[in-house]
């Protein structure tokens, strides 16, 4: 089963594609979707979309697992979040690819058993998990492959919106 | 020239088309696309997302009008608008159509002459300007019609993402 885990962001969407075979984690390939601040919104967000459809091209995920909607954040923050999200959650429901979506709560609890880990727990269990020599870098990798194990892990309970009917 | 306005949402996307030739707006389409609640969010995108490219080729637009970002909701609400609106500027992008955003006070001003008309007066002046027989409903759809009507008499100063380089 390969999982593919997005962090969609304007400036850089981190992604990672893990393949969970016998309760194994293996990273299929990780990295960022970078656009420049200079570029207009449309053009960034095409740019996402072409890289996303890439990345399931490449990788044929069996499903798409992605941060569920945060509160943390201000109003202006969370639309430009929303719009690099909705592109991606385009991108996958055109490829049949059901979306999953944790909390961060999740994500730390599914790749470290604990709920309330440190970010650099969370960095360590993924690099050990995926037998790593490094952590991944920036954060938002991190952050997608965190969330493509979560789902690995604890997928089998998940509901997709495809299935669950869940907003 | 004609311009098409949407007013973005996940369970009701407006939409105007409006000519404007010869110092006059003429409406050549107007209505909502609709979601249910029950439906999963990838499938709402997507039905979004069809819907607004079969505008596009249907009125072969020249610039599409959308509302500036907004600051006056909660983190949720402009998360899933944000959701909407990225699928529809996608839209636009991949259809090579300009992108140009108004704030509320800009199609106000655009539409009655006053920043701070009332609801019921932009209605009433997007029902005269149009020579429609009645208000168009819901406020979506308004909505999107005063986003268009706005950019038609003010478009020849306005700076589209693609051309000004702005975000």
């Amino acid at each position: 089963m390969v999982i593919l885990g997005i962090d969609p962001g304007t400036a850089i969407t981190g992604y990672g594609a893990v393949e969970y075979v016998r309760s194994r984690c293996r990273a299929l390939g990780y990295g960022s979707i970078r656009t420049e601040a200079t570029q207009p919104t449309p053009e960034r967000l095409l740019h996402i979309y072409n890289s996303v459809c890439g990345l399931i091209d490449l990788y044929s995920p069996e499903a798409l697992s992605v941060e569920k909607l945060f509160y943390g954040r201000n109003v202006q923050s969370a639309m430009a979040v929303g719009q690099a999200r909705g592109v991606v959650i385009l991108c996958a429901a055109q490829h049949g690819v059901p979306v999953y979506e944790y909390t961060p709560t999740a994500v730390k609890l599914g790749v470290t058993g604990e709920g309330r880990a440190t970010k650099e727990q969370v960095q360590y269990m993924i690099k050990a998990l995926l037998d790593l020599d490094e952590a991944p870098r920036p954060d938002d990798v991190a952050d997608a492959l965190g969330l493509a194990i979560c789902h690995a892990l604890v997928g089998s309970t998940a509901k997709a919106w495809q299935s669950a009917r869940e907003v």
